[in-house]
């Protein structure tokens, strides 16, 4: 695939997501950590402008001069901007004026990527584009979700629900890894991220690791043993932010007298024991792993195990913090605030959900969130 | 003018305050003590069902059943409702729904109201929505004026901006007024609220009044001299207030370069020295009068002075705490949830603004909102 | 008595309050609205320091230059002062420091008021502070019985504890008041503080009055209504309060199995159903009148009314909001921050409760507190 | 030294610690983060009394049944405990008590420890208890320095005080480690805590260490060229952290005119220039490095290298994040509760400061604090 048809797909796709949508539901910041999907339309199309228009189109004009104000999201380096939690008061610019953005980026952009003998670094910032805008896709799906959740009417929006469908499973089984020094890092020629690029080397002490992820029917288990009123199994921290929220169970599930619904982005459906469990915190996988006498795994066992077992269906909590490898340089600029600033209080998930978009993660790469993080499509594997 | 007159041009006033909005004003809610348009929509319709249709429609269908727990404000006999500070995240029902939910309760309203010898009790109910919705009509108005101020980009929505416009003025003058005991509230056989209802006595020392409302001209006086600088002129709640919210002048203001500018619904404009000042708290009031050796006027006095002067500008604060007149009787039910249950940590203002509804105030109304208030049209009107 | 008198017996009393108490407990500051003993101790030395002897005395040597920045409450125009949240943190100097700068003010107020032909304002000056110190010994008292109280251990302090002792009671019936211009506030020549000072006249209409406070059994068989589960009782506000901090009964008080006892300062003691009801808020008193069906009375008709009732026993909330008389005049420096700068958000309680210092109130005394202030000995007399 | 002189010198050098304190600085709570001195003496002897004395001695008579809800810090398995935000409002019992209470401990342990032949468990958990006060002595010392420091008076406590004195300095150098598999851990016969026991593999790339602590006056070129306004250096949490609480040096430095002096326990000084900057928070420590265009060591470099360089003055904050080691299992009951559940949201520091207690430390412990962090003697080693 060109870069050229990369992006004209990477765009499409997002306006997809968004077809369900009634003009009202782009407007609301429902939660501090989630943003509008106006927001997320305008932000990725603010991205390009940013980073490559802006500097490689002789005399381009942006668009409307007010929107690096509005849709930075968070580059110090590249201006000020609005303050995080006031997302959701923006109406004007409206939808449509939105989608006309997005027109004119496309436009300059096309032309751009339709050139011949492209400069290495206009495709490489391209391309960063683009995976920065997958990234907002699957966010553009969780916040939605997050949203219309909020709503007492539990409106439906697509036909699968990246919840309860379930994949082909594996044996339950445990897979060995011996010991040794184990390579960890993307060293190939293709995209990565700055966080996960370059090889470095790690010594693994001998684990075991789950072939399947904990499915609803497990987590239920745990929740009828009083998996959330025992303190024993839990973080400190852990314990703490479930009493203080009044947790009993994954983010989204209602119980309707005896049973237990879930509200999906398919509307309020009965939750599928077979299904992994999804939208637990890290404390919530954390303690499931110690009411189980197993842990979860590093982010470096599961990148050298990851081989050996299927991983598309849930973001997989690991047990370990995003820090920088021992041979990360921060990049010079705005895209140096892409990630390294947040290596702090976050821990890293590895794999990919059903809600991610196409050809957008890898073995090596390494999703973060902070440990009470919910409405990520996150799920639970088991190491020890 | 018939009832029915009456309950289609409020009604229909209240679109043609919408008018210029974009559908994605409608939705968000951009502090807690305002709320969404489409909620002000959908809630002075579902007053008029839940008081008027319900009971005296048989077999009365309600539109849909879930808006009673969205568009309940604060009524607990008429059930559970919405958290209020929740608002602006109901993105479903669409601005369209809410449309044809106003239709539906038009149609039986009307219907209703078109019966020969309707029934005093529902008479007296609907002019109760309709007052109701009048307040609403005010609100809409305050609310959409501070939504959009949060918007960096300051934009336009009517000619008209209730605030920049100058009325004729009276003679700048104090009137005198003796003392005596005089009747206080109302006790025609027109419509009036509970908390202004009856007569009852109030013996008054003498005092005086102003002809005119302080101008911006004046306040900015008061601002150059250092008011907002100096503890003395303050009450302790009101220093604390202006420190810790870095207010240094009336809501809207902006200060560009030397020159004061303020954000109207007209767009950014010039303050017009002559038009009397708005957006001021009870605070501010306070402050500016004590500085200029005056004081407040209570609300006895103001409404014994009333027909001496004009009062069409601004919502006018008095130095009354809003608490029940000695003959108040908090109605039975919904109703009086109205008014009754607000008397504490409120101040009444006096009057009426260039936002108000036509025909909405009477000398004997009382407004109230608590003292650090300033998205409301208000001003100052001194007396010693 | 002469003011000589007045003094030593005033400053002799405060040190008796606090002769039970342990060293430790002279520190803490247990709640926002409390101060710590050692705090009101000095605090009431530094304002005759700052209000007489810095002025009056040649050459005065302070105590120590730190204690007015320490010691200051709240007069702006005394110099910066410790934010009043850090009261409790300020351990040095220590308590025996403080009763040293006791004895240093002493000495030397006592040796000024030996003098004969003292002048006027000295006396006025010195009496403003007596009556300061009075207050603040009942502060003393319910601010180390609000501390006290967070021991798990529920320590004795004293053998009475203000709450559980019964005055001789009146008969059980209301008292007629006509119709009629009254004067109200203090116009003689004995001390009074500004907020009450000087007739203005009050018109009321006839009304009726309890002989008798609300007590304990009364306020019991409300709770066992279910008074604290029905908001139409409640005030908005009110119910909010109480929902909020899970209130439902008087401040102090705690069910064990099926009885209620209540926290003293005696310890904790069973409750005393023929002792007036005690620590309820303004909210609880107006929910307690709505549910008998009468209301509080105006402070107008209570100080009309007083002469023909016993109030002793609590400060008793009136449903009048703090705020000036018509002939107001707020006094010029630091003494004008006594009163005037709270007029706004408090509610006037009238009276006397068992904790307050002998011959401080009158019967146009006007305290005043927030509406959910419950740690004070307040209590309830209805009207209707 | 046998377990009995362990026992007699630690408990003696507690007591030590508190000499210089008056009786009103044993009781407040100055921070969340802080305990009073009170607290932190009934605390130590109650993990005796509850570990040791309840288990090992028969009819163990309980100091004061009331204590050990009082007195428990965070063990859920030994029962209920008081509100930690609320240990500074327990005035009873009073230090005079507290000190029987650390007797009558005393005696009980002495003589189980004078008894020859005694168990090995009971041995074992004496040396925990002994390391637990051991870690409660130097938190004693930052509590009381913390609670001093909020006094505007500026107290001085003892002639050391920690941060100004210099000990003598390495050479200015890195020393570089070669690549390769490290054990990790602690191996030997001697007290470990569990979070540090046991030996596992790393593997580190190569890398270099510095042989001094950061200094005053290098800090200080940081500060003077900008690092605390320059976002490009920080954490964006960092950055969120020292913009909210107007962060411009370390904890506890004051700017005086044109220099800088800090709050010490001897008192407010000049900053000594040679000494280690003290008081810097992970975020702080972390920007000076990327200013540096250094890195923070991990915890497996610093203790691979830690015999080549001295470590005396600072705890040195590392760039690692406190989690388990792989062969971690925490133990059963409450010993579990000691260092386990708290591996998350922390960073990691090694070596020691001058306030920590006399054998204490070790080149495999593991101190552990959040980011934000700066009450606690913490410095700054670079690596890279």
């Amino acid at each position: 695939m060109t870069v050229l048809e990369h992006y004209k797909n990477t765009r499409a796709y997002t306006n997809q997501i968004c077809k369900p949508l009634e003009i009202e539901d782009y407007t609301p910041q429902s939660a501090e950590f989630a943003s509008p999907p106006k927001w997320h339309l305008a932000h990725t199309s603010w991205f390009f402008e940013e980073i490559i228009l802006k500097k490689y189109i002789k005399n381009y004009q942006v668009f409307n001069s007010d929107f690096s104000f509005l849709f930075n999201s968070y580059y110090n380096s590249l201006g000020e901007r609005l303050d995080r939690s006031k997302r959701g008061l923006i109406t004007r610019p409206s939808i449509t004026t939105i989608f006309k953005y997005r027109d004119h980026v496309d436009h300059f952009m096309i032309a751009l990527l339709e050139q011949e003998n492209l400069k290495a670094d206009i495709v490489e910032l391209a391309i960063l584009g683009l995976n920065h805008e997958q990234q907002h896709q699957e966010l553009l799906i969780t916040d939605i979700k997050y949203t219309l959740s909020c709503n007492p009417t539990y409106p439906k929006l697509y036909d699968i629900n990246y919840v309860n469908e379930v994949e082909s499973v594996n044996k339950p089984a445990y897979i060995s890894i011996q010991e040794g020094i184990y390579n960890i890092g993307h060293n190939k020629k293709t995209f990565s991220y700055d966080n996960e690029s370059g090889y470095h080397r790690v010594f693994l002490e001998p684990f075991q690791i789950a072939q399947n992820l904990v499915t609803n029917e497990e987590y239920m288990r745990f929740i009828n043993a009083g998996g959330y009123k025992n303190p024993n199994y839990w973080l400190d921290d852990g314990w703490q932010f479930i009493k203080e929220n009044a947790i009993t169970a994954p983010l989204y599930w209602k119980q309707k007298e005896s049973s237990w619904m879930s509200y999906t982005l398919s509307g309020l459906e009965p939750i599928n024991l077979a299904a992994p469990v999804c939208h637990v915190s890290y404390y919530e996988a954390q303690a499931f792993a110690a009411w189980s006498k197993k842990r979860l795994p590093t982010e470096f066992e599961w990148e050298v195990a990851n081989s050996k077992f299927k991983w598309n269906q849930r973001w997989e909590w690991t047990n370990s913090a995003y820090l920088p490898y021992p041979n990360y340089k921060k990049p010079d600029g705005a895209v140096g605030e892409y990630n390294g600033k947040f290596m702090i209080n976050l821990m890293v998930l590895r794999g990919k959900s059903l809600a991610t978009s196409p050809n957008h993660s890898r073995a090596t790469y390494r999703n973060f969130f902070s440990p009470e993080t919910r409405w990520q499509f996150s799920g639970i594997r088991l190491a020890e």
